[in-house]
């Protein structure tokens, strides 16, 4: 008992110094992202109005690594390496004779994994000159996170939040402003977009996309950031795989199983980006498992075709699984699944048989968190509940199995400011959302024309 | 810049296996607890009906050091060793040539240096063939690091929470009820002294503590547990220290200061009692800064004398400084400072000069908490932020001198739960309450006949 570890640790000088670039290992040239009005190629030049060159270099880049500039790895001293644990409470409680380990990225400042990529972008922003960032968020998670790293860097940061949280969710509101950002009640007052949707006064992610996007494309020295779901998002995750691939070679194991929940792709990528590159160089036999909400199935129902990425058709269109731009999810509480389309790389290596995605009920999904509250003492956020799922089921199939299996999974954020879906859950009272073919097929009709994709 | 260290962590192996019992180097015989009736000094039998004797004897102990049970030590591998920081932002954010360093203790699953104690409360009391534990809560700090950890050794746990706090701050109940917790709202039905009170339907402290203890008192399976005060709590909490001399000594440096909040003393005790140690056996010279609120100034402006530790006077009498025990602290945020007494021990060492109380009013501690979460990005509790203050005064000292300084302060928690109270400081409305003469006089007027303390 006494020499049984429990959580792996790497000391600051274990901080990644480069980003892994998986496309450069993914075969064949992937489907351009398409300008939405010419449908051509969309070049960077279409990109320079709202995001710096250098981010736009890394999104386009095809080398294998990018160096982090040394005032990121700086930043990332505040709470990276993160702790990689074994779950041997929750192995008990299981009785499995899995071994089971989680990435835990819950212990940055605004709790989540968004900083790994907010930090990044807001410094390569303020090396171009850029004084202000914008950005929208739901109920706060990636709003908070760009607050906090605008913070870092001497920038201002004006968040649009989605009016319905803003209301019911004051605190992740009151953390940005804590660190220092603007934060407006979308549909504001402010843009001509909010202004236009004033009818509809509890908003949306596709209003407050609009609005932030608005204000930085019209202002040279204020640019847009984005969350998730883009190529230079994915890429600033990848410090999370590294740093676990480290830790379980310190367990001395390798995962057969990697488990992550997708909703933009970030959080996935982030974790299973460098154990995939290890799979496509034939250095590894690993499973990958995509964890999604069953009321927002993109990777298990949605259909591969040419979609917005936003919900009023601005963006590129992106090659990618989608419910159709459309699509408004039911309001799970993992608000940061709901989303009709998902990252294009993480999309094509579904498509490609490397990714197996399952999608999970909201009930079943708080159940796993509970157990895993219950036999580890962290609390997970809704949206790593989804992987907590995938994983108990694994671990049920490997004692059913009679084989002692590897299951590693990222935890990427507490759920500390969800702690109302807990108690919605523990007193019967959550809602149990289900997709039907006919919200699909409606979906889908908004489909923009666009080339098919093989 | 990129040989500055910013985390000093621990691996496993670093948890302590003993607790430091400061008691042993403490010169002389400190004045005894009283029995409430006869005025006689309290045995270890006055306090065995909600108790186990294990933790008595722990009360009781001269041993220098006592070893931590193994599965204690498992347990607190859950978030044990925690971090060390240097605060280099904060340092450049205040110009001061200081070198300010901070011992991280919101990484465990409440998000608190509560559980130190209360896991390892709950391993004894399980041992002792006990199925319950009763508790009170204001805020639910203290209750959900109980919860957490009655759920670690399968013990069940009832927590009495202050009326107000249950309608007002219903995600910490929600924490506890996620452990497997039974809340109570205070005052409850299920308690004559919670029947008997039915005319304060907000509550009190006061009355949450008497309905824990009669539910303990009266069922032999049932013991109660309390957060603070009490000389084997701070034992327990001295796992803080420990860690952080070790990590003092890797960043290279001796801390000239040691800084912490105060409410019933365990954060102060638990980081500074094995640096004090230090000093009583002649091996350092450090100053140690006591910080509480100027609306609760237990130590700044109280008398030393025997008082009740609880509103109704049910415990034994303490030797401590005491604003009476019928003093009501005005509503502050920092909710585990309001409590009209201190640990006899932390009290015995302000009498004996070797450590200073400094008072801060509400809301320049919430201005320090801001500065120190736009410099460093964790956002403190309202507690530690008390501590945040007397840091930021001794740097500044630092700057004024021209001396590099070396300074450590215990930031006890985070501040997730509080979010509210930054919202009221940001927008002007916090509230900046005071102590008056009066007040003083009135609550003195409480104080039971005992004996004088020298």
């Amino acid at each position: 008992m006494s020499e049984e570890r429990v959580k792996f640790v790497l000391d600051e000088p274990a901080i990644p110094t480069h980003w892994i670039n998986l496309m450069a290992d993914i075969p064949g040239d992937p489907p351009p992202p398409l300008h939405p009005g010419t449908k051509q190629p969309a070049g960077p030049d279409d990109l320079t109005p709202i995001f710096p060159m250098a981010l736009i270099l890394q999104e386009v880049s095809a080398e294998p690594e990018i160096e982090i500039p040394e005032p990121v790895r700086e930043a990332y001293k505040l709470w990276r390496p993160t702790p990689l644990y074994r779950a041997r409470r929750l192995e008990r409680a299981l009785d499995t004779p899995a071994h089971i380990y989680y990435k835990y990225e819950g212990t940055s400042p605004p709790g989540s994994h968004k900083p790994n990529t907010a930090v990044a972008q807001a410094y390569e922003n303020a090396q171009a000159g850029i004084k202000k960032l914008t950005t929208e968020t739901g109920a706060g998670q990636w709003g908070s996170a760009l607050a906090f790293a605008c913070g870092l860097f001497g920038l201002e940061c004006e968040v649009w939040m989605v009016g319905s949280s803003y209301d019911q969710k004051p605190y992740r509101r009151s953390m940005m402003e804590t660190w220092g950002a603007t934060v407006h009640r979308s549909p504001s007052n402010v843009t001509e977009s909010g202004k236009a949707q004033a009818a509809h006064p509890t908003g949306s992610l596709g209003i407050a996309i609009s609005e932030a996007v608005e204000v930085a494309a019209q202002n040279p020295d204020t640019n847009y950031s984005l969350g998730s779901v883009l190529n230079h998002v994915l890429l600033h995750q990848t410090v999370i795989g590294q740093e676990a691939l480290a830790q379980m070679a310190m367990a001395g194991e390798e995962p057969d199983t990697v488990i992550a929940c997708v909703g933009g792709g970030s959080n996935f990528g982030g974790l299973a980006f460098p154990f995939l590159r290890r799979v496509m160089r034939g250095e590894a036999k690993t499973r990958f498992i995509a964890a999604e909400p069953a009321a927002c199935p993109t990777l298990t129902r949605g259909v591969y075709a040419y979609d917005f990425g936003d919900t009023v058709g601005l963006t590129p269109l992106m090659p990618m699984f989608t419910l159709g731009h459309d699509f408004v999810p039911p309001p799970v509480h993992a608000g940061g699944l709901r989303y009709h389309g998902d990252s294009p790389l993480v999309c094509g290596l579904v498509k490609q048989g490397l990714v197996e995605p399952r999608a999970y009920r909201q009930n079943e999904t708080f159940e796993a968190a509970v157990r895993f509250a219950r036999a580890e003492g962290l609390i997970p956020a809704p949206e790593p509940a989804h992987a907590i799922r995938a994983v108990i089921e694994e671990a049920e199939a490997a004692r059913e199995a009679g084989e002692s299996r590897v299951i590693l999974f990222g935890l990427c954020g507490h759920g500390h400011f969800d702690l109302s879906a807990y108690d919605a859950y523990l007193a019967g009272r959550l809602e149990d959302p289900e997709f039907s073919e006919d919200d699909l097929a409606a979906a889908l009709a908004s489909l923009p024309e666009a080339p098919a994709l093989a």
